[in-house]
């Protein structure tokens, strides 16, 4: 089955601070229906699962625009044009932690959201994360730094501590956090 | 440490099919500085990890028109205006799969992006599901059907398949799909 739309065209859309909106014009190949699909160009993004040498997850709780509530999520942000993303994973657990690390891997990606963004967020995981410098923050940050055991992360999550989907992502990429009995 | 900035006022936006954009003008309470964040106001939505009474879980592959790449998910969509989340996932499943089911259990939910959007993913678990109907596609739609085995799920994890955030954050509250040597 051909799953794959043709793009029949391509318009500027506004932008914004963080992203800047596009439409394609794409027809179904499963009916002919063509469509104005629209998509927000942003940059990749990136985010830590930090863990210290005293074996304590490092997460941050902030405060997010978008449901004008506080959440908790690992440390993370936008990697800056023609910056590698690990540089970006490095940088932003300094930045928003103080907190730097020797060992890194890889964790993989998801897209920001597929459906309708053309971004990718990064996972990283740093075993022997040690605080070496002090906090720098943007001027649209303010973030509180919280260390958690292995307990009180699945304790966390058991309690829907971890809305953000990214963070989540990159979590379970390393803890089993729920047990659903099927 | 607050955190909670102080909201100055909020302005409209442009409207796109699937959501609305407000500026909402915030202060930090860090250090005073003023902010237009962009809020993109939008639906509620759903997913589904559907679980067949022969122990497969149905995911589906469609195209994603933000990054032009088909991917694979858990049947899902958003929730209609007044339709309570339950009903909406029992209806994605049913239109997207032509499946339904009668054991149906919350798993919780993630915010789409709670860094800039308003709305939740709320995720269902349906264990009994069967083929009862026929697929009623959108005319945004055109779906592939997968049927996996546990088994199969963990090995599409591992080889990067799942890369829609809502749907790693919904199977993940059942399955352990990573396994990372700390």
């Amino acid at each position: 089955m051909k799953l794959e739309w043709e793009l029949l065209g391509t318009k500027d859309g506004p932008s914004f601070r963080i992203f800047k909106a596009r439409y394609d014009i794409i027809r179904n190949p499963r009916n002919g229906t063509e469509l104005d699909a629209v998509v927000l160009e942003s940059n990749d993004a990136v985010n830590v699962v930090a863990i210290t040498t005293d074996q304590k997850v490092l997460c941050i709780r902030q405060y997010r625009f978008g449901i004008r509530k506080n959440t908790v999520e690992v440390p993370g942000g936008f990697v800056d044009k023609g910056e590698y993303h690990k540089d970006a994973a490095m940088r932003e657990l300094r930045e928003e932690t103080g907190y730097a690390a020797s060992n890194w891997q890889y964790l993989g990606f998801v897209y920001g959201n597929p459906a309708f963004m053309d971004n990718k967020i990064h996972h990283w995981l740093a075993t022997d994360a040690k605080q070496t410098t002090e906090v720098e923050l943007d001027d649209g940050e303010a973030i509180e730094i919280l260390e958690l055991s292995f307990d009180e992360l699945k304790t966390y999550a058991k309690e829907g501590a971890f809305s953000h989907p990214h963070a989540v992502s990159a979590l379970v990429r390393v803890f089993n956090l729920w047990d659903v009995e099927l």
